[in-house]
């Protein structure tokens, strides 16, 4: 019998910062500081912030998730993107190509993008072995079915496998509070 | 062949007013002012805000949907609970016995509530004409497929027959964007 129940994390809006953006934001060499740390491994919400910054509009206070990354990435819902008002596309992460521009301030400086402001396609992380154990491979997708009062299945559900990655399914906040979803939640992969 | 195609409406944050309330925000006696009509008949955005305030944060220039009602509700979605920092229930409209309270602030008064903030459950209106066409019933439970890049499928949606409802569904901002619907886009029943 295959396995199918995955826990739930829900990322609320923030930003991963390349090194370059993180010196000019915070200051040459500065290294981001771990306030929590998350489930896959070696990834934490650090204690910095930024502010994004729109024409129209701000979010204050958006957390950095570290370690530095290549490129520097926001991930917002797209209740936040309407708030902005901006448009934003759906995508996998580290695939910005042609996404939205923002202004991040930070204590030191500023940083403008061109691009890099996505909504988090929802994915479901997963090691080598659970991917034995459900039956999927890397870059499958799978519908997601969430119980509940606010009951719903989710289509178009990345699977992502790598040896390093534990068992968790990302979904925005507009898709946690669409389903009545709350952090650990459980969920089911239907194929 | 039975019809299974549905346009959708997206509620935004909003208020509906009774008239002692209204008297108290607008001043006595006021009566609201017609912005945009609603599809559903008779029902209006009017061109009259409130703010909505809780201890700890606050919404400005939420829409009054008209005409007034028999008693005050507030519908905002869980994203924007979150914000607000208060815990609402997911109810039909109307229902709002012990639901949670806020404070309403219009240009001549301010008003109290203990109870009357909800998440709207999701709803489909129908005529009785369209109900026999769908071969559904007044309060029945169905499912609702969304297609799309974010495509999914709705449980637990209520269907709402009147001979005076136009064939609508009602989704609220959170389950738009996980959607990624917009409004008029048409969604599947599935029984």
């Amino acid at each position: 019998m295959l396995e199918t129940k995955v826990p739930v994390g829900i990322s609320a809006r923030h930003i991963h910062v390349s090194q370059a953006d993180l010196d000019t934001l915070y200051g040459e060499g500065y290294q981001l500081t771990v306030k929590k740390d998350l489930l896959q491994v070696g990834q934490f919400a650090a204690n910095e912030t930024v502010d994004l910054v729109t024409e129209k509009s701000s979010f204050k206070n958006v957390r950095i998730l570290g370690p530095v990354r290549k490129q520097t990435q926001v991930e917002i819902a797209l209740t936040d993107a309407l708030k902005l008002k901006i448009g934003i596309p759906v995508r996998e992460s580290g695939d910005t190509k042609g996404s939205a521009g923002i202004t991040v301030v930070g204590p030191k400086g500023t940083v403008t993008l061109e691009e890099g402001v996505i909504a988090a396609g929802r994915h479901i992380h997963m090691s080598i072995d659970d991917a034995q154990k459900f039956g999927v491979q890397d870059n499958e997708i799978v519908k997601v079915r969430c119980d509940g009062e606010r009951g719903l299945t989710f289509d178009n559900v990345l699977i992502r496998v790598h040896e390093n990655f534990r068992l968790e399914m990302h979904i925005d906040t507009d898709e946690a509070n669409a389903a009545m979803c709350k952090n650990g939640c459980t969920v089911e992969i239907i194929k």
